[in-house]
């Protein structure tokens, strides 16, 4: 379906639609930008995708830090867009408002949880959005949708005005339709200096990383990885994270501590509400509440300590122009209405993804997901990671793939 | 006062006592502490020091992920401390719970918002407590009540179960009766390896902050900072914030930006609960409000800019084992029943407390007041910063010094 004519209603990727001026001028000056509910906007209540939600809070009464700081850049407002319930899930399909269009790929999820966002900025109905990513909430769906994905460094971008579901991990994500448009947004949202583009000193190819994806994933991708160095300069080098912790931990194994870890944040800022307001969710998320509450959170304990040695490790090892490589997603999009089973360990869609995503998530590290491939027309992403507060580093270097060099 | 002869009762500090014990042993083993109010404890309500605020909200069913690490390293929780409301004052003044306890200075205030964490410390009450601090929280009472404080880098310990306030500088902070307690709940917290101690390479006395301390203050730091390099090792230099950062503005205005961003998070994070739920507040703090509810929202992009770069000028310059030192508070606590007018400019007690208080927080780093001085028996603590993410380190060097070398 080409993107230019998808209508708003033929989208679905909107829980409302309206018009918010810019506050002043600057560098987004007529880019239109479309805002999960998930995040504060002044006079609208933030309903995180679920009614019950919805229900039992109050309207904001201002905008989250991050919608203000892109008004005040002056870009305008078109919408909030749907979510996955609580932003707790990576497929996209919501029981209660539906399923945002996967414009490239209409019989599979858009992913989610920042469904809508993604789904947007694919259907061309705004040039970029803001997500939220704890997992990979920004990520998956861009590499499912074929747009351009950003997960800052943990801490850089403000989350006030913004859901929690798991502070250690929360970010608030942009998914764009191109390069340009990704880097100076997040310039913006990380009020950092927009540095010239300097070509990165090694890019590591994560082997394991690749080895957890699909037989189609890794092939489709072999042609930009093979491309990556006269786009890029740098050196490119092939890396194990095994060598780089060396904890006797298996990357396919990373899941397990950030579980633990998200699992016990999300009761924590979550399980007082579901104790007394007693939502209905859709059945795909009362699952995974129920998962999670079966967390024995006396692993807590031990998962900290490792989230602190990858991060440790990984920045230390990084240096400052050092990137990582890896597929975004270990797998195609999924087909709609047939959701994958949740769990955190296994060779399932699920623990594989979020293996993948959990790397950014463990060692703190901004990820920059490129719409560099697809099979048979579906898309699927391939990532670049920087060092921790490396983000304007990481924006530039993906400017330097345009338009054309992506396969989507 | 002596702290031996203080009863629960006398010292005012709680809100709640229990008896909650160790879910495993520890690192902490034997050690007894107690919980800021904005902190949740499975099975009780987190007040925030506010009466409107405990009866709108659900009780906690979980423990936030910081209690429920001290609980597996060995320690036992001995109840909830009083706070200012909504965490929201550095006096320990509350209007509907009383005053905690200042044991070594009775006629002063404790300071705030952690202000019956500090106490309960001080008073010899528990061994150590939970804070938190987002402006100085952690540190002002630790200074005021002659306490050891820790306030983490940004984004260190899990904030999961502690209400927000300013996400961007919101942290789990520490208090202690001495160092080596603070060290090894500081370890447990972090997750992170408990080091062997190293020397500082450079400790950079702050110019500009000595200068804005009161005569008294300056006064009595002079002896301790004269023998910092016997007790540390490394080089004493003197330092200028100005030149680190060089972007015209001096140190006294730091916490006009901080302010701009602590203020907007704070309406981002209650506004909607203030708007609905319509508290009552304590004069104090309703003033507080007030004064943020008036804040130019488009003063925030400036401030972010300027946080980016503050925090990038130190941690540039900052190497790995080198530390600031400054005066944690410019002055001794403000008498109870006389707090000084709040506002974030000029020569009062606020803006210069919160000028010293800001380097830590826009600058993301780990800082610990050491209860070093003080005049007439009156408490003033001394800091030390180190790099973003050198917690560890910091941690060490304060165990260097021992009871003999402080002067409470």
């Amino acid at each position: 379906m080409k993107s230019s004519d998808i209508s708003v209603a033929q989208s679905n990727a909107f829980i409302a639609t309206f018009d918010l001026s810019p506050l002043s001028s600057g560098l987004l000056n007529g880019l239109r930008f479309a805002v999960k509910d998930t995040i504060d906007v002044a006079g609208f209540k933030t309903g995180c995708g679920n009614p019950t939600w919805r229900d039992s809070h109050p309207a904001a009464v201002v905008h989250a830090v991050c919608v203000e700081q892109l008004l005040l850049a002056g870009a305008e407002c078109v919408g909030k867009t749907i979510c996955d319930e609580l932003a707790f899930s990576l497929l996209g399909e919501n029981h209660f408002y539906g399923t945002p269009l996967n414009a490239h790929a209409p019989d599979r999820v858009p992913g989610g949880s920042s469904s809508g966002s993604a789904s947007a900025v694919a259907c061309g109905l705004a040039d970029f959005a803001l997500g939220t990513d704890t997992g990979g909430s920004t990520r998956v769906p861009a590499s499912n949708c074929g747009t351009w994905g950003f997960r800052p460094s943990h801490d850089f971008i403000s989350v006030a005005g913004v859901n929690p579901l798991a502070p250690s991990f929360d970010t608030v994500g942009v998914l764009a339709q191109n390069a340009g448009v990704l880097a100076n947004v997040g310039t913006v949202l990380l009020g950092c200096a927009s540095l010239p583009a300097r070509k990165p000193t090694i890019i590591h190819l994560i082997r394991e990383a690749f080895a957890l994806a699909d037989a189609d994933v890794q092939q489709v991708l072999s042609e930009p990885l093979r491309r990556l160095p006269e786009t890029l300069g740098g050196a490119l080098r092939e890396s194990l994270l095994e060598e780089v912790v060396n904890d006797g931990h298996r990357l396919a194994t990373w899941a397990d501590p950030f579980c633990v870890i998200q699992w016990a944040e999300i009761e924590s800022c979550l399980g007082a509400w579901i104790a007394s307001a007693k939502p209905e969710f859709g059945p795909a998320i009362a699952a995974s509440f129920q998962l999670m509450s079966q967390l024995d959170r006396r692993r807590v304990a031990e998962a900290m300590e490792r989230r602190e040695q990858y991060s440790r490790s990984l920045n230390e090892f990084l240096g400052p122009y050092d990137l990582l490589c890896i597929p975004t997603t270990p797998a195609l999009a999924p087909h709609k209405g047939d959701p994958p089973k949740r769990s955190s360990s296994g060779s399932g869609y699920y623990p594989r993804t979020l293996s993948l995503t959990s790397i950014a998530g463990m060692g703190r590290l901004p990820q920059v997901s490129l719409p560099m491939a697809n099979v048979n027309g579906v898309p699927v992403g391939l990532s670049l990671l920087g060092r921790h507060g490396q983000d304007s580093f990481l924006l530039q270097v993906a400017k330097m793939f345009d338009r054309e060099t992506t396969l989507i």
